[in-house]
């Protein structure tokens, strides 16, 4: 692997984009083959479902511990979705950005703006659209899984999450998944090549590049 | 080619690396496949070799001239080499980026420093630096072409070279050829999907993110 040899920071990977547009699919082909991302952990208020574990899906907490996060800056991003809280502890990410993983996270833009008050250096933002309102519309209706009034409601949603585009550092149009997974995972690459975040370049400089023996 | 009908702004490519790293191969093998390069053809002050065309290998002017350039801040970066002078004309280099063209520059950390100054949200710039001064000397030395106090020189302006890593946005360790080719096309990939870069997207977001038709 390119640089191995050299210590490196890692960073906090945000792909958002509007529901239909392919981010899981995406998400799941850079965590597939790629064994250097941390996996996050959520607290929640929400109660677990069956099967769920604590620790494992999600930290289940009660309301009362989860404004406590919230209130002592714990959590790096936090919201509330139908009556229930979620948030990213924080510092289980720092922790793992400081040995070197990366962390990948599936948010919209409200979380990943939390994210880049928080720790901007760290981030590294992507907002994936889709070619046209029209053409996420063909794939939400082909894909079969919503009612007409709740793909008019994604649609709205869409509209919203794309005009917050120019807060992204990346913004890649999804008209080909294995394109757009290529793009992604070229991305992700190339922002763990910059200098800044391969710590161990100053050492790596002074060993090899001593007068010639 | 992922968002190929998003109009964007041309980055200027630097890649520095000491002598005998490797950086003519890999600038070759990028600009082999990719056709979004403009070819800067520098000035010089030097007299033609037999076989070189003015305007196409190089501008060729008279010193008088070259210092007229300099003085009016015609050269987007210049410098001297064995009594000879050299430098990019910075006009041609701007019209290109405005229309959306890359530029890749193969040249060292002072040329890099005085692009820097001039466009810096332009500029994409690579450290290439070799695994350690003792393998790039096996390297220089296997390659036959230069004498014992020549490849002694290249050591000690490779440490130089070396040492100037922290001016430059990404360092590339090129261990193996093919690896460091495929990384510096990522970063090419990748730097091309910046958002800031795009400057189409604002119109394509009004254009194709309206209410549904």
């Amino acid at each position: 692997m390119i640089n191995e040899n050299i210590k490196r920071r890692g960073l906090m990977l945000i792909l958002s984009s509007p529901s239909g547009t392919g981010k899981t699919a995406i998400a799941h082909q850079i965590l597939e083959k790629d064994n250097n991302f941390f996996l996050s952990v959520s607290v929640t208020t929400r109660a677990p479902r069956p099967g769920e574990v604590d620790g494992k899906d999600y930290y289940f907490v009660e309301r009362k511990k989860y404004d406590e996060m919230v209130a002592k800056g714990e959590l790096l991003e936090h919201a509330e979705f139908c009556g229930n809280c979620y948030g990213t502890p924080k510092k289980p990410v720092l922790d793992a950005l400081e040995k070197g993983k990366d962390v990948l996270f599936d948010i919209e833009w409200q979380g990943a703006r939390q994210i880049a008050k928080a720790a901007r250096e760290d981030l590294v933002s992507i907002s994936i659209l889709p070619p046209s309102v029209n053409e996420l519309k063909n794939r939400l209706i082909n894909r079969g899984q919503d009612s007409t009034e709740v793909i008019e409601k994604r649609m709205k949603t869409a509209v919203d999450e794309a005009s917050h585009y120019s807060e992204y550092d990346y913004v890649v149009i999804n008209k080909d998944l294995d394109e757009t997974v290529d793009a992604v995972k070229c991305i992700l690459s190339a922002e763990r090549l910059k200098r800044e975040r391969q710590v161990g370049l100053s050492d790596f400089v002074k060993e090899c590049f001593c007068e010639t023996k």
